[in-house]
């Protein structure tokens, strides 16, 4: 087969790679039908993500067919379309029995990491029953890639941890595919207001489309003066971190209402300056999370029922084997005016 | 009357003053019969909180007898025996609706900061029916006034926001008044394992006698390390930062469970370092809250069922007039083995 | 002044009355300028509310300007426009300080059932403070004034006290105004599904306007297996009651899925069979509740931010004089396909 | 091996059985070394369970040693001390990973129900990894035991549920061991009262040393009376059914304190009659739930760390192979002042 594979930093190759084979009982073997490319992918590539070994096949997002099943595996059938989690987990352990799959003993975030993954024409996938599930009837492929993790991520360590509730006011900074993710499922929960904030004019306007009643560009510096003014010196219910940075992560905390929550999404690289000295008696919540994949289920009805659309974040569609132009593309995402590409085998 | 009258950063005086007049429907005066000294009023002594402007009669915890009441008053009755509640709360605003009193639009922390206190004869209470709270009968004053402030503060912004389950492991930092006093009530919820950190090997003997079932002196800078030895490596399900410095709040965040809590009660005066960089997928959550006295009908109900010991906490006694003396016992508070002093009128 | 005066079962009159004045400093006169009648008020017509004595002016719902203030009343002006909560609440009782003003030792359900209520040009307002709302400029009244009672009480006791989630399954049991008020908000939290059951087809079309997703005639004592077939034996994860009838608390009881919920709305007058028999083991949760209003600060959010049309719930509108002929109205509900009937006075 | 085989309604038989065999990669076999039987089990000898099929060997708590194990077990090695759960679970379905493994699609309450149980000197699990719990080392056995079902019974069904919180006012009705496991589990959360409720005064002498603040034996057909009384007519915050009769619920129903729970754990064989006519407006929670056994890690923490002494409900042991003497000294439990029996191997 030809898979993806990582040669050290800055080198990428789309290359023949033997196939995978099943190791365990509870493993599954999946024919990849439709992948796609994470921000996270881009961070490997910079060599920012030491875990990731030479030889590695990236990608942790995708959907396939069940090739090949261990023989305990009782959840799925040869042929059966799925979505692959971008969440391992062994359902056994400690944390997977507290609903923290991120943090299974046995798993968490492995594909394209630890192990190979999904950028690739097959992929194994450990504890198969717990880290599959099954695609619904009629659901389009590259809208259902988008729950293998970009939705739940946002959806889990934004809108969840945000504890977002009717009639509140949300800001959601960075309006990429991560930030407007989360833009869309905090509407699940009918918050009064959502303010986007970004540096990109043109994915403001996006984030207007996805459902930004206010937005707000962030180069000038004056981005907390703003939403303040927005919110009549109130702040936000809800800020949502979706980019990573001290600096974006600055005007979250500027901008929390008392009583309000910070959800960070974002990867941070460096530690960031908590002002204590403001936030101590604000009864601020300030969670992070890896996203756990245990809302999977849900998004999947909310999908089949036609209230999630998450087809729209798809910009560029490519040939898997075109994976490298794709990788260009998301890589240089404010040139093409990009969100997510999908990857497909025809 | 007489008074603690703040004239300045390190002059205070104990001095004649005119007795309190109702100034509203909604409030009421009180004949002081206990009263305490709390860490924030050393720090207003230092000069560290400028809304408390010179003139200002300090304190913000009392017993005593209602001895006049505006017209709009229903709760109370003159001659009834009350509990000051540190925060003055309308009951009306927003806030207040939501149980957050600590940020109440016409009230939130003003006794003894923005308006005259209760070390003194007699305190005006504003919103009386909702800043008071009838003393049980029976109750001992000395162990009551700990209800005013310390009791709801370690309980709430410690033991609540961190969210304390039966069988956590719970770290609290600091072995103070209020670090005792979140010790103390963690243990509302059964915890297997409880450590106290402290840099004062008697407090942290008291702590033990309060209830901790390991103790660690964070002197040798290695309280993180020792923390994670005796959690054989998971760490703990919440830390509570009872203290309020950078150094303290290190060892809370260096401390943390995948899923963890680390519920801030300490004032702190600077910013803190938050290592985001090996945070963010941790799951972890963070609060911080100025107390928001909403327990202390429910601490009241503990307190009269013989559940609760916050007498314990006090180790000085003195004369309302001897205030003076009460302070510097409570400012040496190492010197003394001191935690919480009474102030008695008898 | 006119009102509309009970003077026992089956004799309403719209009569000259004596305006009402302050009798507290609390207290708030208010012009009406929409009101609007209840099902309770026919319940009260038929002398089924025994609290209810020959005299009282009726009505609980309504929008009106504030024509005289108590001295204590702080947050409004003679002028401000209001909506008039159905519920009374002091603020300071311990079940208004644990957010449960439907049990409020001072108030409570009072207007048009213990004290003159709102179906008059004026009425007189207990605690104002804590029972009236601003209403949002541009609102319009007729739509605001489902937010008197109608709105809180289908959101509270049938969406917040059945937990509602995203991905659920919901069944709204009885589709007459409360029953529509709970479908409509069910939807701020995006259920995958909701169905409407009643006995009339007219309904059911509303029903369907109004977002349910299908929709089941129960006349032919078939809707428990009807909705099985559409739950695919599985039951809703939520049943709200809006009837009050042994025979439709049946129907919820019978369709509850493993670990639903089934939160009853309707006014009983009966007991009812409960199958514990058959529930013990299902892990069940049966709510009762009566409005407490709490949620009227965020319905209003959502309604000024264009997310709620509640005006949809008025079918009719008449006069405030006419009340007469809109009590007719509303009272053969099924013959005028009545859904809430506006009074207005110009 | 032995075993004690159920052959139709009063017909218990200890007599010579095959050992069980694995049945799938992920069964282990458990050599036990304790047993005790339920209340259940009495129901099951009495014909009352139609899923129990002669022929069934009965019992679904027990300690044991790991004997053989699946290739697909991971979590245990032979050898091992474990606690076997009443509650198998798949780990893997829709109801595991909602913590619902009473309703597991594979597992649930099977044991000594429609697969042979725990009474024998061997018994199969399946689901090992999810089903069964390391002892922890130093734990006695006939305190251990008391995990498999009955505290996490007590805990989950009826504090958990109840929603028990410090200060609160609870009731507990019955007696028995599943009560006792009720209200010594309600003391993780520092309620003010805990009413036992019985119709034995034995029993109600037994409920104070584990804890009850006051008792009232019902047998007068007072006990509404006296807990209103007890209560100063406000009623219980909490009132726990522990029986399964209408009686019992009745009391249960009937000192409801408004926005109380009722947590019912008794397993009932008739319907009861809801006073939804007193009820509807209550604000009550009334909650069933067949145990999940998902706070067995918390209880063994607990236990481990000493908060937690259920080794107090045994009050006689015998032999496994007298399990015939133990049936009747617990089928007659008033009489021999039994809780429970412990059936040892030694």
């Amino acid at each position: 087969m030809h898979a993806l594979v990582y040669h050290g930093p800055g080198k990428p190759s789309w290359e023949s790679h033997r196939r995978p084979k099943l190791e365990s009982a509870q493993d599954a073997i999946v024919r990849i039908t439709t992948s796609t490319i994470c921000g996270s992918d881009l961070h490997i590539l910079k060599g920012d993500v030491p875990t990731v070994t030479e030889g590695r096949i990236l990608g942790h997002e995708g959907i396939g067919v069940v090739d090949e099943l261990g023989s305990a595996v009782s959840g799925f059938r040869k042929g059966d379309k799925v979505i692959i989690s971008c969440i391992t987990a062994c359902g056994k352990c400690d944390f997977c029995r507290k609903q923290m799959y991120s943090h299974c003993r046995n798993g968490g975030w492995v594909l394209g990491n630890t192990i190979d993954g999904t950028q690739a024409e097959y992929v194994r996938i450990p504890f198969a029953d717990t880290s599959l599930y099954a695609l619904p009837a009629g659901a389009e492929e590259e809208a259902a890639v988008m729950l293998s993790d970009i939705l739940p991520t946002g959806f889990e360590c934004g809108v969840l941890k945000g504890g977002v509730k009717p009639g509140d006011t949300v800001a959601v900074v960075g309006a990429g595919p991560v930030g407007l993710a989360a833009l869309m499922t905090s509407q699940f929960y009918l918050p009064a207001a959502i303010i986007s904030i970004d540096l990109d004019d043109n994915r403001l306007k996006v984030a207007q489309s996805f459902g930004a009643t206010a937005v707000v560009n962030s180069a000038d510096g004056n981005a907390v003066k703003r939403v303040m003014e927005l919110t009549h010196g109130e702040g936000v219910d809800v800020a949502i971190e979706a980019v990573g940075l001290p600096a974006t992560f600055d005007i979250c905390q500027g901008i929390l209402a008392a009583g309000g929550h910070l959800a960070n999404i974002g990867v941070h690289g460096k530690p960031v300056t908590l002002h204590m000295e403001k936030l101590w008696d604000r009864n601020m919540t300030l969670t992070t999370r890896l996203c756990d994949t245990v809302t999977t289920p849900m998004l999947l009805k909310t999908l089949e029922a036609g209230k999630l659309h998450p087809g729209k974040l798809v910009t560029h569609r490519f040939a898997l084997n075109d994976i490298l132009k794709a990788y260009d593309t998301f890589g240089h995402a404010a040139k093409y005016a990009a969100l997510k590409v999908a990857l497909q085998v025809r």
